[in-house]
């Protein structure tokens, strides 16, 4: 089974040291939400983010929900051999059922979040998604995998054919892939990697990083051709 | 070279018979557009639509969004080796030029079509995608290509490893993706196909569809590989 984790998300709700701002609470008002139950989004928040720290980098929703579609939709996930985990800038982590089908809507997708972040888990009638503090280590020890891959822009050279060298379909792998849109990992990937690959000599989005994870893990265990004899 | 279309593609605009509905009006005066000038979206217009005709797939933007994200972003398209068409259920052709870089925002991707249906071409200083009439078997003739390739679910078995066969690097590839959230393509596929071909037994959605055509032909062609050797 893959296990994807997408490390260091920019994924968080509006930090209190700009909640006081005009545009945050207009837009809390709007929502019926207190300002720091908002998901902070670079896209409309993008001129009073300036205010914190690593704000190029920061509130980056829309990079999970892509993301999410995808991994979710794969036919990896629908052979039950993927989980997906989201940890966060701030060591949140959100568990991700395989049955999960994430609003395909921005702002529903949006809505759902904030939802979580105030109470743990969603949908309330048959939690898909709960939050919990963790961190990536936390993580990777819990699922304790035969190997444990990183994908950075930052390492070494691209070994597709010997990334899952010894590990057999029943192991658990681990591959652990940037939610953030540029820069490094914030966690310390090294101490918890067997190995971090590099699969293309650019920066990518993380989309792509996903998408290759789980087509690479297709590929060698042959999910798709399995798929047709069962 | 991969040309990858998104065929039968349920992108337009407001059809007139249903411009004059209320929240139709309103949506166009807060975006200082006409009402047929506004990109039809499921997502916000689904009541009104239910007066047209096939309304249970129309006005999808969402899926050409993510499917564009995830074909530009790839190694692929950075290798120069993939040209990404939409077509459209009107016969619309956007040609998409390689370097363009699609707005990560739902609403600035859809401000962008609005205005690209509006004028034929965006962005203005430099277009990089550009709008023309044509049908799907137009492109396919145009592209002329050594072997034309139809994703869909409900035609024969996988067949990964024959795909290519015959295909070498320098010739051009055609695989056609349903642009469509289910159903069947509205174009006459089988005419302009020499394979139709179902690579997981269950229907899945265009953006699946859209990253396992690229990672396919990046797998066959070593691109990864390749990429490291320049």
């Amino acid at each position: 089974m893959l296990h994807l984790i997408l490390a260091d998300s920019e994924l968080e709700t509006v930090p209190p040291e700009i909640s006081s701002e005009k545009s945050i609470r207009w837009k809390a008002q709007r929502r019926g939400r207190k300002p720091t139950e908002l998901i902070l989004d670079s896209n409309y928040d993008h001129r009073i983010m300036r205010k914190l720290p690593d704000s190029e980098r920061r509130g980056r929703p829309d990079i999970i929900h892509v993301c999410m579609l995808a991994a979710l939709d794969s036919p990896l996930n629908r052979e039950d051999l993927l989980k997906l985990y989201i940890h966060t800038r701030n060591d949140k982590i959100i568990d991700v059922a395989s049955e999960t089908r994430i609003p395909r809507s921005y702002n529903r997708f949006i809505g759902l979040i904030e939802q979580l972040f105030l109470t743990g888990e969603v949908p309330p009638e048959g939690p898909l998604l709960r939050l919990r503090d963790g961190t990536l280590r936390g993580i990777v020890e819990e699922i304790n995998p035969e190997k444990a891959i990183t994908f950075s822009s930052r390492e070494q050279e691209f070994r597709r054919e010997s990334l899952f060298d010894e590990v057999k379909k029943e192991d658990d792998v681990c591959i652990i892939v940037g939610g953030f849109p540029h820069g490094d990992f914030l966690s310390r990937v090294g101490e918890l990697s067997d190995e971090i690959v590099r699969i293309y000599p650019e920066e990518f989005e993380a989309l792509t990083a996903v998408t290759h994870a789980i087509h690479f893990y297709e590929d060698e265990f042959e999910v798709l051709k399995g798929s047709f004899n069962k």
